[in-house]
């Protein structure tokens, strides 16, 4: 196996892509928290669930003991024509760094919606279509899991109805572009279409919009509209099973050049990207059969695994959605106004957290201009120009291999690539014209949001 | 061959990428015309050549009779960074469209630079940095290929000058800046820096310049500055030359798989693509091996195949570059300022226009909004989002597939995708907005340019 030559760019065949999801839940001994109604405080059940979310996807949500969940023949199809995503040697990049380390990046932006997203997207609008729904709601912010909904949308014949933060709708007419040619319908948030916009409107008339506001609005839309469910792009243990697929076919890749991960690395918002690359790695450290370095990159501006709470808290600023337990700096943290690109969640991932908890990953966090640094150095060695929130990762295994370089260590590093920075040059502009400022919170700062969390 | 199960997407192995390109003029019995030196009306000399061109590259664009030419290793090595592309099926736009003809698509949107312009650029700095120069400079209209040759600039350690014309400068933000990220310099056009721009300036003050005037520019700075040559993106043979890894991709994935192509289509601007693409097709045509329908699809606002005058011509607007004898709608036709995207080029290839005389392909055009429908169209069934450029491409090959289905034939259509439209949402915002014209040039309009042909 390991002689065999390996490509600059592996590609797995058809017939290597997986046919089941990974469900890391089922290989976890302390399960993640379970979602909360923030009325009673008692777990979410599934009828209260599928209110607000497919039938199949609360389903999803709640099963936290099957390990191999089956992607279903439609979706397999759907993604066939934007998967497998290479698994690329960054040559040039190791070559520049003079590192003895090997660095492989999984490249996700090769497709219109320009991230990963488009794996949880076409899951949750599959089972929409199929419980015979009208449509589906839901908020965006950069406006990469709106573009990747609209997609998936536009594929399978459902409306969709989405809430783009008022700030992103103004500053990114092109993405709202893209989500309008694939069909979608873009409202900018907060509105008058809500009660929740109205109010907001009315307390705050010059807001510029949050992500928290959004959601809250696509949700309220959802449950007063008949044949219509809310889907959300990350956070969600659904949204890391669908996104397994990016480490699956990772894993399958290594396995068939016979190469060994040493540290597998990824940016961390909600943690939908670094969930799915790491499933199967963590699955086998779960296991006990392999044990791997793994590392959750954050920015500095919003750091929630490297300096928040473990605790219950509201995913939404709005505080109408289910409690989640996982680490957070307070539903209503809102980073800098400096911060560029995405990652600006104030949470994480219930599954991610309770991994980091146990002290099975670590976390790092970068400033901007550390970050664009290394985007801009990977940019002109690996030609992709990356997103943002990617280019963290890269800024992660930068440094790893430079490590490597004064240990004399021959590391494998392997690195997702979630996205790529087409729509994001806004904040490159802002790099190349030295205008890029790096406030991190103060502790004070933190605690703020850390004194708003909900008394559970 | 034939019974091999055909993936959805084929992608070639490493070892399957051609390592020779196709020199298409070779096998033309009736040569493309050469270059003249509008000075004496006498054929460009390789000395001549040299002055504004790379020597290699100036002596590529001589040479008609080498059939294959070796791809130096390290151009090689830098386009197994995006290549190979992938050869696609179009089972969603079959289905969509009920037809039984076969659709296939070369997708060539996979890289930063968005589009099949990095395939020459790479070639074109490898040889500027192999002769030992600092630097290139050339124009860029809607910025691809000044994105692509950014990119391929970074890579080899070369200064990049790039002449953005005013309008796409102001217009394009965003374009500029991946340019500038990648290291190089980007002046609007007309600018200050040059002798022509200055004079268009003090005649023109309120000039949002022209594509025309920005080679102008780009070539003054690469004859007048020490250890600098000027490159361009598309009609010259070299180019073409360069872009014939499509075809020769294209033609290996088929053959492995037994695939029969009956039609191939591309769309064509200055025809670097389209040429690329058919190379190989055209190739087995003019020995009489196999014959093919190719279609160049135009627009019908720049329609230089289908309505233009077969003469000899500038390249340039400022009439500063040799004459080419191509078909052309005069080097002072500009197309009426409704018209969105690319494909906005007075000429056409000279390889391509001989070809187009002697019968061995066809033209065919459309207006912008049935171009953009089938850009949508296809957006909507195949996941990615079309360059208008491209989306002329698509809307040939769906004609062409819909005529299969009134006629019941099972014929195999091949077209070039050459890039995506994220840096074109401007265009889509209007068609989305039903603010699309679709203004074509009556025979007068057209008789204008004409009637500024050069004497030869």
């Amino acid at each position: 196996m390991a002689n065999k030559e390996i490509p600059y760019k592996i590609f797995l065949s058809e017939s290597e892509l997986p046919k089941q999801w990974y469900n890391l839940r089922a290989d976890m001994k302390n399960k993640p928290a379970p979602l909360l109604n923030p009325g009673t405080l008692q777990p979410m059940t599934l009828p209260e669930m599928s209110v607000v979310f497919c039938e199949e996807l609360a389903k999803q949500e709640l099963d936290d003991t099957t390990p191999y969940i089956d992607i279903p023949e439609e979706i397999q199809a759907f993604q066939k024509m934007y998967r497998p995503s290479p698994l690329i040697r960054a040559y040039c990049l190791e070559e520049k760094l003079g590192t003895p380390a090997k660095i492989y990046y999984k490249f996700e932006g090769n497709n219109t919606s320009g991230s990963h997203k488009l794996n949880s997207a076409s899951a949750q609008a599959y089972y929409a279509k199929k419980q015979g729904l009208k449509g589906v709601t839901t908020e965006t912010g950069a406006g990469q899991w709106g573009t990747a909904l609209s997609m998936a949308c536009a594929y399978f014949g459902l409306d969709c109805i989405v809430y783009m933060v008022k700030v992103s709708y103004e500053q990114k007419p092109y993405r709202r572009e893209v989500m309008r040619t694939y069909g979608a319908s873009i409202t900018p948030s907060p509105s008058d279409t809500t009660q929740i916009g109205k109010k907001m409107l009315a307390e705050h008339p010059d807001t510029t919009g949050t992500l928290g506001c959004a959601i809250s609005e696509a949700i309220e839309v959802a449950v007063g509209k008949e044949g219509y469910r809310y889907v959300l792009g990350s956070v969600l243990s659904q949204v890391l099973l669908h996104q397994s697929v990016i480490g699956l076919e990772t894993k399958t890749a290594l396995d068939k050049y016979g190469i060994k991960a040493d540290i597998v690395i990824g940016c961390a918002g909600g943690g939908s990207n670094l969930g799915g690359l790491i499933a199967p790695f963590m699955g086998e450290k779960l296991r006990g059969e392999r044990d791997y370095r793994i590392i959750a990159v954050e920015p500095a501006s919003c750091p929630s695994l490297s300096r928040g709470k473990y605790a219950y808290d509201f995913c939404d600023t709005g505080r109408v959605t289910p409690l989640a337990k996982m680490y957070t700096l307070g539903c209503d943290f809102i980073p800098a106004p400096n911060h560029a690109g995405g990652l600006r969640y104030h949470g994480m991932s219930s599954v991610l957290s309770q991994l980091y908890d146990d002290g099975l990953m670590e976390a790092a966090s970068y400033t901007q201009t550390e970050v664009f640094e290394a985007a801009v150095m990977f940019a002109k060695a690996e030609g992709i120009l990356p997103a943002p929130e990617s280019s963290h990762a890269i800024k992660g295994a930068i440094d790893e291999a430079l490590k490597c370089k004064e240990t004399g260590e021959e590391k494998t590093i392997v690195f997702g690539l979630s996205g790529t920075g087409y729509f994001d040059m806004m904040s490159y502009q802002k790099y190349n014209d030295g205008e890029m400022s790096d406030y991190v919170p103060t502790d004070a700062d933190l605690q703020k949001g850390f004194d708003t969390l909900p008394k559970v």
